[in-house]
């Protein structure tokens, strides 16, 4: 440490704000704010570009706190350096309707660039923000001018390096070559449940270096040694740096600094007395001095760097206009204009082809379709390229051309998702990824976070039932569609032949304000005949496939490869309608008199059937029906027998039909 | 390599098997077993200590295949050694009611341990069987007898080592210091999308050795080279040993060894009979010479080690007959003959408390009650042990000393549940690990495969719902019970107070058959009153906990927090019962009188009340009924303030009971 605790009243300000927050929320963490504030000092007073006063600039370097508990440390830097962040906002950390929630949750305090606190993600998306830098960068810069040029900055702890998923995108960052990725590591030897030693003692500096990056080592209290692996990690171009700082947590408490006491709870009011006495620090909670407000001040030297680029940009558009556009529209996240009329053209044509091919064949066809009028198309699949189909003719992978639109992600699907969410937050993409629906579960959490965040990810998943066959229950997905379904704000989609492949397509690409899980099978379905009613009819997540003959006694609810299951069974019936069903949160959404229309409240004579977990169907159909699926595991079997077996058959679906209207 | 390859009949026996199998089944993986099948041909062959006649010898060293897709590679190996696996079994590869499915199951052939796939859960497997081993040996070992003493051999991927599972448990391993963990890398350089310099460059060497892992380097096609790493590998007791064996995936196949191509396709028939020609092989599909048959044979050198080892255990009972009864009870797994009568007493005094405690603390409680009667218990917390309650007083970590009961597994939900599933495996021991409900997440999968493989672990996920509070949405659950639910053959219990919380711990741990998983609230929930019939009637997962005063006319059912909301609307109503339903899953097992009793067909003003997604009680409350739960996510704020915010209220119980009623 080169300057005494008490004569750091810049750095300290983080400290005393954290430690009176958190006290006065009587819950939350002031060890990490309290541990990295000299960090912080030298990362946001010195190095980082940013206009606290337009936290939208587009060129801004990216901050990712990955250790998201310490989020006084966040909301700390965000209004001392003078973003729309009051004193009273800080006075109500973690209530209700606060700018300050528990964790930095994107959309409450400006300046977040990302929700963290499910550790690993913040690294994981801190990747993704330079995976998207660098292909954006690629796409856009030309020689003379750079108009994609930023750094990404991420704190993270021992938490978020003991997480798998640290593990999968720090490898795929070293691959890939992110230099402009910067990482600090709060090395404070502290976790939850006391000294790391005995559960965590990898060689961080040896692990990072097997992956490919930079490994620079400081005493993270040491503020010139800070400012120099900083400048050393910006000098670096080709690897992605991490500088493994050597910290105390909650530097300052007398008595509980280097402990975990002071982890994950307020110091009490007595020890906080003490720190402030110890910081030097005289002042009242939530008072911090003029000279210390003007010491932290971002916002002049904000808007020159902001007003410096849009100088560059200007040149850009004049030099470059039709590029200049183009950058806009996709930093907007806008669809090209022609783009809906495109995709309905496609559609129709689709229909006309009348095709009997798997769905996931059918997405790629779909793709194949979309790709070439979307460059803000950032693909990629968990080593499942082949399999998933989710390659178009003009794919390029980054890992060979820095301006393609293709990640192989390697076996990796949740940082693979993780990163996905980071490359939406940083904008100028619409990304999707693709793995099989079993190994959504790896990447769980990711995809949940997606939704939190209404982040226009697009998660491919195929190979969706027993229908995969022969690889067995590990790979047979059974209750993961339910999972999906649950999960607020995501849209699945699971349809049932290459026109409702197409429309998932199209709906998640034009949703902005979330992520769609689109749902494809391995094997081919059945073209099913429609109107053009009822192909405009398939976006609204549900619709009546095939009306009833005669008076309406019964309805069959179904969805992808169980679609033509229902209309084998509609055939051999009368009084019977089958409604399609591949969104149903789309469905759920619609008004009243539709869902009316399509589902009448008085026929409980209802049959629904999916090759998936029934539980999720009972909504639809009531204690009086009956659903048709999966109860069990799979087994390792061909597909058609796997479907006798477990008695997922249009012979199972007329009986039920005729039970229920005897 | 050594020997040219024609000359290598007995490891050639594994590629001709693996080949022709997969092109009968025409799917597979052939590339792994043919490129592994010099490695297994030492293992196997040379060190691997195993009774074909008796896959259940509780000494036998494990062998996990952690790149299950390689499934070939076990059956042939399985077979050949004398396993009762027959060559028609190899023949049903992959069909139906087989023993060969796609990916090896546990319970399908036998000499399975555990079932894999699911990439990088292998691995995890194996460090779990390394550190039962470790912990039972230090527990049961005397100075002069050693009954525990096995090693534990592993073969991974590329894909294995990408996904970030496999750094979580190796790098637990490397801090455990598991020595008897002998790990083979398939370091083929290919996976599915190809060759994998462009998505996966990480120094795998200098990787496990930031873990603490001794790393040899050998040519996977040398057996002399596997023989001398494998004998270093023993040697070092202190660290666990990664081989990295450099192989050429498919090796045999002229036209496809050394690519993509042969990873997970057949090879077809022309390079079938190409590959036999480069082999030398000139006897037919599934047929082996009888001179490569006797130099597989495992049965007679098996039984002998077993026999030895008996000697051994004869005079350990003799010696220390206690110990041996415990040792072979434990082993069994069979919980101690006066356990069920010693719980039964702990409910009964739970119940005479009539604590309003948090259900966390409920279960900690439970666990002190039960964790000096079950010396099986190996507990343990993803670093949340203070939060999650798991620790009792007899708790010690095995990272200081070796016999203890607790495990500190650092931030790795995934690692320490896929852990757990080995360590229960294994046998010896009841496993529990502990997270935060919503970082169920991060190990849906290995919870999925307790739940496959059928295995006693018990999954304790505190903090349960928007109950937790100030950490806001991305800690707070709302789809993961649901989702739990959905998982065949896990119990998923939700107890609303003290007794049930007792229970549901004893049923979690009398259940033999498969997982559970406990969930408790942060915050306290009152106490309810119970009859002695209602209390026998928790263990059915749901009962009537207030009968109605008067005619029945409606009913409440809830769970965990939420029952006391719906006491206290009870209080305000008339004809209304009020129904606990800890565990759905074990209440729809019950016969129909039971369920017809609790919950009476005609009844349909029903009212579920839980702090989780709304649809999974449709199931139960039908078209006609009302769900108060959860639709979107949380918020960050004190607890009581989110129930009022949300609407989960006593008084929005009672008017939607008083509108389905009027």
């Amino acid at each position: 440490m080169t300057t005494p605790l008490n004569e750091r009243r810049i750095a300290n300000a983080i400290r005393v704000l954290a430690m009176d927050a958190v006290q006065k929320a009587n819950s939350g963490h002031p060890g990490a704010p309290m541990g990295m504030a000299d960090i912080a000092d030298v990362v946001w007073r010195e190095f980082l570009n940013h206009n606290p006063t337009n936290p939208q600039w587009a060129n801004r370097d990216r901050f990712v706190l990955s250790n998201g508990h310490g989020s006084m440390l966040q909301y700390a830097l965000l209004h001392l350096t003078g973003y729309a962040l009051s004193i009273e906002d800080l006075k109500a950390f973690r209530q209700l309707h606060s700018k300050t929630p528990g964790h930095p949750e994107l959309g409450y305090a400006p300046g977040i660039e990302t929700t963290t606190g499910p550790l690993g993600q913040g690294i994981a998306n801190a990747v993704g923000f330079a995976l998207a830098e660098k292909t954006l960068a690629a796409q856009f810069n030309k020689e003379d001018l750079n108009v994609v040029d930023h750094f990404t900055y991420c704190f993270l702890g021992d938490g978020c390096l003991m997480e798998g998923v640290s593990h999968e995108v720090c490898s795929l960052a070293g691959t890939l070559g992110l230099g402009k990725l910067i990482a600090y590591y709060d090395d404070n030897g502290i976790s939850i449940d006391g000294e790391v030693e005995g559960w965590f003692s990898d060689d961080t500096e040896q692990r990072f270096k097997s992956y490919g990056w930079q490994v620079l080592r400081v005493d993270g209290h040491d503020t010139d040694a800070l400012r120099a692996a900083t400048l050393e990690a910006k000098a670096e171009t080709q690897k992605p740096t991490i500088i493994i700082c050597k910290t105390i947590i909650g530097l300052g408490s007398p008595n509980k600094q280097g402990k975990e006491d002071c982890h994950g709870a307020p110091l009490g009011n007595d020890e906080i007395a003490l720190t402030r006495e110890a910081l030097g620090w005289t002042e009242g909670p939530f008072e911090i001095p003029a000279d210390v407000y003007a010491a932290w001040d971002a916002k002049a030297k904000g808007a020159e760097s902001e007003a410096a680029w849009n100088a560059v940009f200007a040149q850009y558009q004049a030099k470059y206009p039709t590029e200049a556009a183009e950058l806009l529209r996709r930093i907007e996240g806008e669809l090209p204009a022609e783009f809906i009329a495109q995709a309905d053209a496609f559609i129709a044509e689709t229909n006309a082809k009348a095709e009997t091919i798997a769905t996931r064949k059918a997405s790629q066809n779909t793709l194949q379709a979309f790709g070439p009028l979307l460059p803000e198309l950032l693909g990629g699949s968990a080593d499942l390229a082949g399999s998933n189909l989710t390659l178009w003719k003009g794919c390029q992978g980054v890992q060979d051309n820095p301006a393609g639109n293709y990640v192989h992600y390697g076996v990796r699907e949740f940082g693979m998702t993780a990163m996905a969410n980071g490359v939406a937050l940083h904008g100028g993409f619409i990304p999707y990824v693709a793995t099989f629906l079993m190994f959504m579960e790896y990447a769980r959490n990711a995809v949940r976070m997606s939704a939190l965040m209404k982040q226009r990810v697009i998660h491919v998943y195929t190979h969706d039932s027993i229908g995969l066959g022969e690889d067995g229950p590990t790979h047979q997905p059974v209750e993961q569609i339910a999972s999906l379904r649950g999960t607020p704000n995501l849209n699945t989609w699971r349809p049932c032949d290459t026109v409702e492949a197409a429309v998932s397509w199209k709906s998640a690409l034009v949703r902005k304000d979330g992520p769609s899980a689109l749902i494809f099978s391995r094997q081919n379905l059945p073209f099913q005949t429609r109107t053009q009613a009822q192909i405009e009819n398939v976006a609204k997540g549900g619709y009546v496939l095939a009306e009833e003959k005669g008076e309406l006694k019964a309805i069959i609810i179904a969805t992808g490869s169980e679609v033509s299951l229902a209309m084998e069974a509609y055939a051999q019936l009368e009084g019977v309608r089958v409604v399609s069903m591949p969104c149903a949160e789309e469905f759920v959404k619609q008004d009243a008199a539709y869902r009316e229309a399509v589902l009448p409240a008085h026929i409980r004579a209802r049959v629904a059937v999916e090759a998936a977990h029934v539980d999720y169907w009972w909504k639809f159909v009531g204690l009086d029906g009956r659903v048709i699926g999966m109860t069990t595991y799979g087994e390792s079997a061909p597909a058609k027998d796997l479907f006798q077996f477990f008695g997922i058959t249009t012979e199972a679906v007329v009986n039920a039909v005729k039970e229920l209207t005897a």
